[in-house]
């Protein structure tokens, strides 16, 4: 069946064209910095929004339209696995990621749900092979489930404990059957609904336990994977525990996981947490724990998570310059964990959205390219830090001042004189790479 | 001279008093679970704020009458000092804690600082000689000053890290000289303006070489001091490194500094954060790093700091909760970091502020003890948590299970069953504590 | 068949039961100010999520236990008549109010819909001649449905206005039928998910429109009715066009439907709009529009309506104080537009949370009327705003003053002296009447 | 003297220029939609920011390099004026505005404040006949002096209602002397600090008195002037009455002021009340009110009045795009109540922010000229709402439906088919747009 016949292939027209199903900004094989954008961008599609959001929200039912939708949920899932990778070619991406319960239904048992699982893993693979897509990350929905309503590894239940462990055992056999290049942690219960009843210490105790034998089995099963966690800092719980980047890190440090676990940074995650993007990037790159990012867009005026197509070139760009700062974003990619508006309920505008976000990436991964090469942001903190490579400057960064030492400088270097930011021209003149 | 002719000290006199001038709900020498009020509140009265702040907004002139106030900035900082303790004295608060720059005038140069630190710190301790009233904590203020626009220990200026280095040099010397029990350092402009023209990793490790220069200087002159340092999220910079507790966590850890270092938690800075009060107090309890707070409340409708004295009842009750979980508070304190609303601007409102907040943490005191003598909260988690008691749950807290043996007992035992919360329930019942 | 087998009756026990199935505060026939609990509170029960709410949230599934669902919608819409008058009789609520979609299901055509609703509205009117419990208002659910996805009467397509204004007339008829004594416009998507592609001009004359013909009609069918409109910020759409009571009031002045419609106001709505409760009623009665309210609270650090139970004694108290300044709130009443945290996933727990919530009012009006009887705000604003009760502040109110005859009054008197407000004092006595 | 020695005249020179003190994209004389960009523009600076502003923030001291300092008051006022007029040529700006106090001292007297201004407006009325130069608007700063802590109409205090209306009364004077075209009242006081001391009802009743005599007294005088109200929700109140454009609206019509009253819009109040800039400007224009607008930015991530200069290509595009659909903005305009930061402290500064500001709004409008041009908004819209057009929703429109007649419609016609908005696309090609 042909789920998106709307276009055969999406073909990069330039943005002059008024094909709606077209690139006007990325062209796979341009060369920026050295890489192709393909390889530069290592987008993905994420299961999760794409294939199974439905268009519901907390006042209404859902609305999307999904040719792929029938009364057998087998059946489904096995369209979906069609319409996808019809998608991912489509849209030439390299890429994709899933929950286990995107894939395959849960059935009425556990042992139900990991034979779903394993066939559908098994047509997953065909396809993989077929078409040369990737596997990203997988991960385990155990968040939506009545079970988990208090959390998974951080519920009061052991059951419920002992539930979750399966779903990351089968989660890891999995990625090591689809060769899967990472695995993802997302605590979307893994928190508290109320501080009141919750035994916090005891709960993040047991976040890391799971953890530890997630590590532990990947050696055993001998299957190198990157493990990320995804900060959140609210919704569906009133408190997750990986708040933001940094609270991310006090974990791992304080667990001993990182030399393990990586971040898995999200746009509209970041700035829920009350930071930018980049600032959560910047953050994870200063503890060495950049790993993958889900690539969309908040809505600055509202409260919750509205994981739009990313459509901000700004924000894009000032993404892009991060991950070129950190080398590049490989093992991880750049998912679009997005959904589509709920008046976009068409199939075509699977399509058109996938084409927002990656044109609005291409020409983030442009500017940000652009900026680089001209130095902008280097010779801009080269010069405001100069104080640091000579003189007292350095001798600081060199270890050798002391309290004392430096007490005796200041009360003779007491008339410190700065130098104006000129932060309006700076703001000014970013605009003009916008292009 | 006497600065609060309105009483010659406030005493207890019920909740029916009609004296503005007494307490109704703080009663010293009132035992509350084997330890008086005054020792389990340690209360301290912060200079910042109750000797210094003017009225002064965004928007608006100065506005309080402050009879200390003279043209001399010396004789003003004597006369600060005599109705400071005057007012401590009056209120029965066995603790203080200040800026360098709140006792002393910065003069003309760096050495003229020092010297007039040194005449004023002079006279506080004959007054605390006098009166027995100790420093709870004193900290250098490197943040007002318009060289510290753009940072202290984290600026792009060289010159003054060193400059910084030598204020918490002396400070530290202060402290030792005063017997302070803590050192404070708050990173008010410990963080970013803009990140675009910010080297993020190259402020952060810097700050972390002034913490370690501080705690090698405090060893030469052997005084034992608790360090303490203080989140905030933003205000006055667009973002504090010292975001919020579990943010101020992952540093210390990176740095190698937990020894050395407790969190100085702050009511409306946890607000600012996106976090309850209660949540920081548990969250630094987890890194065992709770180490004295700054009582105030915030307004959850503004989004800056308003500094208001603490009214909220139900906020004291929690906090006080966490610190008697917590076994007290020492050798950190509750101080008054809250500053009179704008009309309140005659000097019998710091009388009555500081008795509002006194009497506000009283009745927050009383409430957590009888909570805690009835098990409310113990038997609420006992009950909750209980199936980590024995078997499966048991045998998980004791690192004895895997991914594999769960995945084994999962697959037995994969309706697992929750039990209501009661939060509602819960929540009413709260209610009939705060009496 | 008994829904509620946990109690016969929810009696007063008093503050120190034990028994959870019990009123600790709420005496319906206490008299307050000289009318019974019952009168002043006028407490009615929502059907929205009360009845209907399945404990679904956007990352998580139903998991509510409700012991009146069955495989067919009609059965089970009975079942729920049963169990909600069971409910409301245990509590001993007066009042009741839902939408249409909550009482009957939508079947396959509008023509069903409306059979539907007949024959469930029968149902109804027998219970409420059995019980003597009455209807406070029925609305029409004109968001959930995807027709809904532009919005109703605010939709860029005509035929589902015409399907909004079909669903209004039964409304309107029922309301007749079943004796209401408001009938409510809640306008979850009257507002725009995007600006770019909006007409809003458009959108609010045809909202107005709507309005009009509704007035049309109960003058035509001779049904006396006050009709409500219910302010909200955002959610669903990103931005609702009743945005808060100012703004709601803006629409009515300008389309002259003051004398129609009043206020329905929500203290979670009046917080995701930057509000307080008691602004948003403060505001209503400037403009004498305060009709009725949604009982419930939200969480301050949540940007989305969490519709909790009411549980906080501040809110309630000045809640409550505002309608008794208002002379009571009939026609109006205080109704739980509140759900069940996700946890408290029991039957029971229903009960358990209207106590809780019923409780939390009955305490708010007993610390309000002492706050009135005590005279506490009325002799504070009188002695605040004394100036204007003789002089030249009596001359300003009987608007015999100009800018000319005030210029020259002030060039006299230019050295004006306020007063302290002494808000810390105020604040903390307010703590003694929340008993 | 010269000010702004770092330039003669700010020139266009296109964006490759290195040149910082010229215009990259700002061409007074350039043709958009009919008219010059700098009538289109109309642009303003506000003395407020630009000349008043010291760089200090609650937690710190003033850092701003201002060369017109002088120790004498009057001597600094007329430097300002001087540096003002010049600033003003260089960036080739035609308007400007002002509070009272920013341009002259306000002395020990109110008479000394009136003689003070008379000497300012003097010397101001010689430069503007040299330039050419003309006043947009002016208004009294009746927030920042301590007789106005409780507000100024809205005051407790009928002195300070006195004190108000002699300011208004000679800002009335002035702006008939210097020809000004809007007279601006922002209440910055006239809200609350706590509901609990508040009678609302009188000080809006008193705030609507101070306008009525405001319009008295221009009639008085024969000086036609438009009359603005500024929304801004809060700070440095905790509550401003006129919250939003909305609320504003809302008032404006319950006290019958919308024939003499308009809008005054900023972009940084806008996000603070929780909307969009563009959100408020179509409030204004659909209650045709929309005045003059305040040009800056907001940080969304801060709580607090940033007045960052605009530098958002997006909002400026947007905003210019209501501006054009508005017919322009005249007689007001579009006036810069922009600060710089913090960290740009220098002279030069406030040329380069203006630029970055101008250059800003100049993108914004050649980007809402073309996608006016295209008609992009208009066929979105055209198209969207077609239903209205004809049929039934034709009808609709000239007001011929009634419930019951829409009810028979909609009986017939309830499955009603929606299109799906495409959204995500669109705002992909709205970028193409900002070049």
């Amino acid at each position: 069946m042909n789920y998106f016949p709307q276009v055969e292939k999406v073909a990069y027209e330039g943005p002059e064209t008024k094909n709606m199903f077209a690139f006007r900004h990325y062209q796979a094989d341009e060369m920026v910095m050295g890489k192709t954008m393909k390889e530069q961008l290592r987008f993905a599609v994420a299961y999760w929004h794409t294939m199974t959001q439905d268009g519901a929200d907390p006042f209404g039912k859902p609305v999307n339209i999904r040719t792929w939708e029938t009364s057998d949920p087998m059946e489904t899932a096995k369209n979906r696995v069609e319409a996808f990778f019809e998608l991912l070619v489509k849209l030439d991406v390299e890429y994709f990621c899933f929950h286990d319960v995107d894939i395959a239904p849960t059935g009425n048992s556990l042992e139900e749900f990991f034979a779903n699982i394993d066939e559908i893993t098994d047509l997953i693979q065909v396809k993989m092979k077929e078409t040369g897509i990737k596997l990203l990350w997988n991960t385990a929905n155990m968040f939506s489930d009545p079970r988990y309503t208090n959390g998974a590894a951080s519920s009061n239940n052991a059951e419920v404990f002992a539930y979750a462990a399966a779903q990351v055992k089968k989660g890891l056999d999995i990625s090591k059957k689809l060769g899967g290049e990472n695995y993802v942690f997302w605590g979307g219960r893994e928190g508290y609904e109320s501080l009141l009843n919750t035994d916090m210490k005891l709960e993040q105790d047991n976040i890391a336990r799971l953890f530890k034998m997630a590590i532990a089995y990947t050696k055993e099963i001998d299957h190198k994977v990157q493990f990320l966690i995804e900060p959140k800092p609210k919704e569906p719980t009133k408190h997750q525990y990986d708040f933001d980047a940094a609270t991310a890190m006090a974990f791992l440090q304080k667990y001993d996981l990182t030399n393990d676990f990586k971040l898995n940074l999200e746009a509209n995650h970041a700035t829920l947490a009350g930071h930018t993007f980049e600032h959560e990037l910047t953050v994870a790159r200063c503890y060495d724990a950049l790993g993958s990012i889900d690539a969309n867009q908040g809505d600055m005026l509202l409260g919750w998570d509205t994981d739009e197509f990313p459509t901000n070139i700004y924000d894009t760009t000032l993404a892009m310059y991060e991950i070129l700062e950190n080398g590049g974003i490989a093992p991880g990619g750049i998912n679009f964990d997005s959904k589509v508006r709920r008046s976009s309920f068409e199939m075509e505008d699977l399509l058109l959205a996938h084409i927002a976000g990656m044109d609005t990436f291409a020409r983030g991964l442009k500017a940000a390219a652009k900026l680089k090469e001209d130095r902008f942001f280097d010779d801009l903190k080269e010069q405001r830090y100069a104080s640091y490579q000579s003189g007292i400057g350095a001798k600081i960064l060199d270890d050798q001042e002391t309290l004392e030492s430096l007490t005796e400088y200041a009360l003779a270097h007491d008339d410190v004189r700065l130098e104006s930011s000129h932060l309006e021209y700076v703001k000014s003149r970013l605009n003009d790479y916008l292009v």
